[in-house]
């Protein structure tokens, strides 16, 4: 963070992971507004290649949902290309029901989506054992499919930004077994920058496992009443007996109390990596 | 732990998510050999619900993977139904194309499997982009189809147990991108039981979010010098600014120190519950 820019970096340009409508889509319609162009991909690799080579400013990446847990091969992405972490959101994962117009409910014989989301609408679909359940690649891909086909007896598991950004209809909304789902997205850019409103800090460090080392780490943050809020650790691959933490805290790098929390880790610690400093999300309501 | 029995809970129906030949179903043979008996179950809850009936002895949960990170569904399951840890396991997660007796890799012309296995293996199906990838509900499930079916033109991937279960063979072996892909099972039982050679425990608790209240509660264990090896903390739902933290450290409930440490953490949180104390896993051999 040594060269950090006083001004924003240009984000017009967000590339995602997933087919236009995808729960990720959404999340950047959500931080960035509808004047952004919103550029899918097929794999993670791929969003952050398109930054890499300039097609999108930015990609948002999801790193955490309230079922599933972290997702860390973005975090190891994220260590890979040197990106930052420069803003937040969270969205709350509502399964639709996505049918063409003109449908009802009692027309549907076969429903579409990820395995995953079939999964997390089980209950649903157990009380309705007379729709077929077939897989497909993606939730909002499965909307897109039913529509070009032109599919009267299909509906398609998806969020509901799925329905607008092809034209389907919503049949039913929410029908996930856990109303508790959130997932947490981060807007990474190669340009490092903190905003004058950041108030949360991600940060990655390793440590040699003796006991009491992290204890000694979080000293850091405890002598100077910084409010840690997410912590995990990893064991790092090849190495036995070394982990790393990542951690989030509430306040920004302009405080000199956090300048000298970060002082002292380093102390500590012989990889302490900044990811980003940023304003933090709001949870969307439940 | 309280009603801790002195001899070991019969563990001989051990349920499992996923179907026949799946990774879950390799790692319960790793941990428990091939006299058991495995059952397959369509969901993480009819995994728990198995158990909870009496039609399995105990169930194998993955809990954690190297790439994807936490199963939080499953520690809520854990929870939810009051079971306790009585034993671990790793497993490496090597993709394998799997095919019909008899065919080579030039007659495959379609692969099966999970959307996660396919994206998994995307550099391998990039070089060989002829193939067509079709996306099913199951590793293990593809296999199946693509022998009862007879499709010789088609392969699966899925692990090599799979393989042997339904008397494929195997046309590649390692073809993840990732190789570093490792999952961690818990055995989970509705009986508390705590082993001779037990030497890792699991405790979940919550604290009220303070600066520095993890630092005190972490003072439980440093202070008597035992070694964290896990911590990840997550948000309550619904209770805003109240945090639950899971940890693993070395030693066993038999120890005085460790009794001390819990006793400690009570004094901390309202609601520390030990998960379960067993012996710690061996990580497979790379």
């Amino acid at each position: 963070m040594s060269d950090r820019p006083l001004t924003a970096p240009s984000v017009e340009r967000v590339a995602f992971q997933g087919e236009p409508g995808a729960f990720s889509e959404a999340a950047a319609r959500r931080l960035l507004g509808d004047t952004i162009e919103t550029i899918p991909c097929a794999s993670f690799d791929g969003m952050f290649d398109a930054v890499e080579s300039g097609i999108a400013h930015a990609c948002l990446a999801p790193v955490e949902n309230s079922l599933a847990g972290s997702v860390h091969a973005n975090y190891d992405l994220m260590m890979l290309h040197n990106f930052h972490v420069i803003g937040e959101v969270e969205l709350r994962i509502r399964h639709c029901l996505i049918a063409m117009p003109g449908v009802n409910l009692g027309d549907i014989k076969t429903v579409m989506s990820h395995p995953v989301a079939l999964a997390q609408c089980r209950r649903f679909l157990q009380l309705r054992s007379q729709i077929k359940k077939v897989v497909a690649e993606d939730t909002a891909g499965s909307v897109r499919e039913i529509l070009s086909r032109g599919l009267r007896d299909h509906a398609a598991i998806a969020g509901r930004h799925a329905a607008k950004v092809y034209g389907a209809v919503v049949l039913a909304e929410g029908i996930e077994d856990h109303p508790e789902n959130f997932t947490r997205f981060l807007l990474l850019s190669p340009i490092a920058y903190v905003s004058e409103d950041a108030d949360k800090t991600s940060v990655v460090f390793s440590l040699t496992n003796q006991p009491g080392s992290l204890f000694r780490a979080l000293a850091a943050l405890a002598l100077r009443d910084i409010d840690l809020i997410k912590i995990e650790s990893r064991p790092i691959e090849g190495q036995v007996w070394e982990y790393r933490f990542y951690i989030d805290f509430l306040g920004s790098m302009a405080e000199t109390r956090v300048q000298n929390a970060l002082n002292h880790l380093r102390e500590l610690s012989p990889d302490v990596r900044v990811l980003g400093c940023y304003k933090r999300a709001e949870r969307p309501q439940f």
